[in-house]
């Protein structure tokens, strides 16, 4: 007999079937016990109408033969009448340290990342991490129907990408790697390697030393790279389309997780963009907020977040034209003004998101850009070389899957949207 | 208007297009020039017939406009007839390393693998990156069909997986980090999770001291893990299910690829099973080769799989029932003899590719072999508190994607089968 999941018992009224999950819930009256089993795909009520099973524990795992009844009173009008009820394994706490069966878990951030593998049997703990697989799920579908490849790029690597501030050091042999800040190099060799357009899905380190809601040392990062290009326009044009396409998507197949954490999400259309000068114009006009010199900090993106809100009713805004000074060193310059860049910011729900931009193609140009910057093109060599053999105009984005996930769903703290969240002090589970 | 790849050419003769792409080969005849174009998706002939763009360079980015037509003595029978030409970027090179143009490259493996972005313009060698990318998707596509979820697990972890040995060590703040040697922990811990079954396409890294044609320090591992198996027969009974779903798509989806390395895939049935105690025997009776205990070495996997090929027809074959002393500790003993394990290997035309097995569930059998095993539980408490919790009977199995590639396309190094490898003495590029 074939397992059925939880979520395609309806329509199996009045017929035999075979269940497997753990112990949700119990209320025991004796002559009849009423469980609720959990698997995968949902709860459902087991009514045992003998007196064996005494004893039986909260989170045990089980295996069930029954036959599926209509019942009105039981969740989604559904329960099993057990005919033979099988322990897979006898659990062996003293307490269960987290209330795992609750609606919405009362166990602190901390205590729920410390017991990581009962925090996430809760259902709505679950539904963070099936948006977040539908997201990645999403940007691979949407760009590979753009012509886009997927790549495996190093995460060992023997330079910092942005000059080697807060870059982990790994003792390779006998010498020193770094664990890459993002795959920006490699990327942008793929596009020139003939690739034209690639995306990666893989793991981003940033050694940076604040411990906040919305910083990891570890995370995800989504990135894009795309030869041929006009401009940076292009680029945004993209991101705008896939979070249309995303939006859509979740629309439909996370409709119950969405509605769990009561979230609307936009119809998005076109997203309002501005320069990075009229925000600090605004920010200070409207907020009286000032702003550090090339960016805006945290309290800004909070505050621009909600302009374009009330004024497009838009939960995203692109930033455009950050300063040269303050933009990497692979920064496109822009064509009016020389000081600024080809470059943006998406700022979603108060809360950046992504950085992107059009990249320098020239060889001569790149390299003379090192110089000026006061790096040495040599210690690049292996990247600032591929430009010498005929680099298309490109550039591209990347993505915060972590910060996107906790966005959409508007939680707290970053590490919610984490398995097994790395920070200053959190190196386990 | 739009750009046209020139896999989407044929069919629009007589129209004028717009193409993007790096100049392949040019044939210079005065009044008329002939230059081969190349895209993401392919070669198509430009033809020239004014005296405008003297001394364009191999590997120059274009962007042409012109009129398709037909000419049977093209490739693919159809040229381009160029009306207007811009260069997008000059090319800054002296000579170039390598002559992309040819079929086969006759440049060494270590040139190759310097100038990556050269090497990879190559169609051939791009080719090996289209079969990889469709191993990835047909594994998501395959798994996800059997209700699998993708997870991140993360990289930078507090204890190595095995014990410690072979393990990359990393300044984490002020304290020691690892780089994971397999997610194998955190699977298990998400099957327990309640994600009962889960995959990961990540990085693994083993800090082996040898220089082989087989072995990678940073390599990508698919990994499955799965919850409330019947036993490791479940596990292999899955993998085989998706080698024949990953050979049919191929067939499909990457004929031009497996033609250009003049490779037939087989039709997958049933992968022949033997123990490694019958393996020993036939090793030695047939081939006089001796093993190693508990194993087969490198020849013995290239002997057992003639073997296989001669008498089952197959390139695969599974090992099965390998003992305790050589397994990891958290491996389910036999049933019927407890000094051997549920655990197996999958050889693939002579090459390991894959290690899996049925994992212990018990909490105090977990713990106990920990202790047999001379480890102290503490050290992993974060894994092993997880088995307290009721945890079902699962297993699970991991394949190198880089193997994989290369076994398929039969290449004789693994650094072919991977984008920037990184080995002993290689961190760049």
């Amino acid at each position: 007999m074939e397992r059925t999941y939880v979520k395609d018992l309806s329509g199996q009224i009045g017929n035999p079937v075979l269940l497997r999950g753990w112990v949700h819930k119990i209320r025991d009256f004796g002559k009849l016990k009423f469980i609720m089993l959990r698997d995968k795909t949902g709860l459902v009520q087991l009514v045992i109408s003998d007196q064996t099973h005494e004893g039986l524990r909260i989170e045990t795992p089980l295996e069930v033969r029954g036959i599926l009844q209509k019942n009105d009173k039981a969740v989604k009008g559904l329960e099993v009448q057990v005919e033979a009820l099988s322990i897979l394994a006898e659990p062996e706490y003293d307490i269960l340290p987290i209330e795992i069966n609750r609606e919405d878990l009362n166990s602190a951030l901390e205590t729920n990342l410390n017991y990581r593998s009962l925090s996430l049997r809760n259902v709505k703990k679950r539904a963070i991490f099936k948006v977040q697989e539908e997201i990645t799920e999403c940007f691979r579908t949407f760009l590979k129907g753009e012509m886009f490849s997927e790549i495996h790029t190093p995460k060992l690597v023997s330079s910092g990408t942005e000059g080697g501030s807060e870059v982990f050091t790994v003792k390779y042999f006998d010498r020193r790697a770094f664990l890459a800040q993002s795959p920006q190099f490699y990327k942008q060799m793929m596009v020139g390697a003939g690739f034209e357009r690639v995306f990666e899905v893989g793991h981003a380190y940033r050694a940076e030393l604040h411990n906040t809601w919305r910083h990891l040392n570890e995370y995800v990062s989504l990135d894009v790279e795309m030869g041929f290009i006009k401009d940076e326009f292009d680029l945004m044009n993209l991101e705008n389309r896939f979070m249309k396409y995303l939006f859509d998507h979740l629309k439909e197949t996370c409709a119950e997780e969405l509605e769990m954490y009561h979230i609307t999400l936009e119809d998005i259309g076109e997203i309002p963009k501005m320069t990075l000068e009229e925000v600090h114009e605004i920010l200070l006009d409207r907020y009286d907020k000032k702003s550090p010199v090339g960016n805006i900090d945290a309290e800004g993106e909070i505050l621009i977040s909600q302009y374009v809100k009330e004024k497009y009713n838009s939960d995203f805004v692109f930033l455009t034209k950050y300063p040269v000074k303050k933009r990497p060193v692979y920064a496109m310059p822009d064509d009016e003004n020389p000081e600024l860049t080809k470059s943006f910011d998406l700022i979603y729900k108060g809360l950046e998101i992504t950085t992107g931009g059009q990249r320098i193609h020239s060889y001569s140009h790149l390299k003379n850009n090192m110089i000026k910057f006061g790096l040495n093109p040599d210690d690049f060599d292996f990247y600032v070389d591929t430009f010498k053999y005929g680099m298309p105009p490109h550039g591209g984005f990347a993505i915060g899957l972590e910060r996107l996930t906790m966005k959409i769903l508007e939680l707290d703290n970053i590490r919610e949207a984490t398995l097994f969240p790395r920070d200053m002090k959190r190196l386990t589970p």
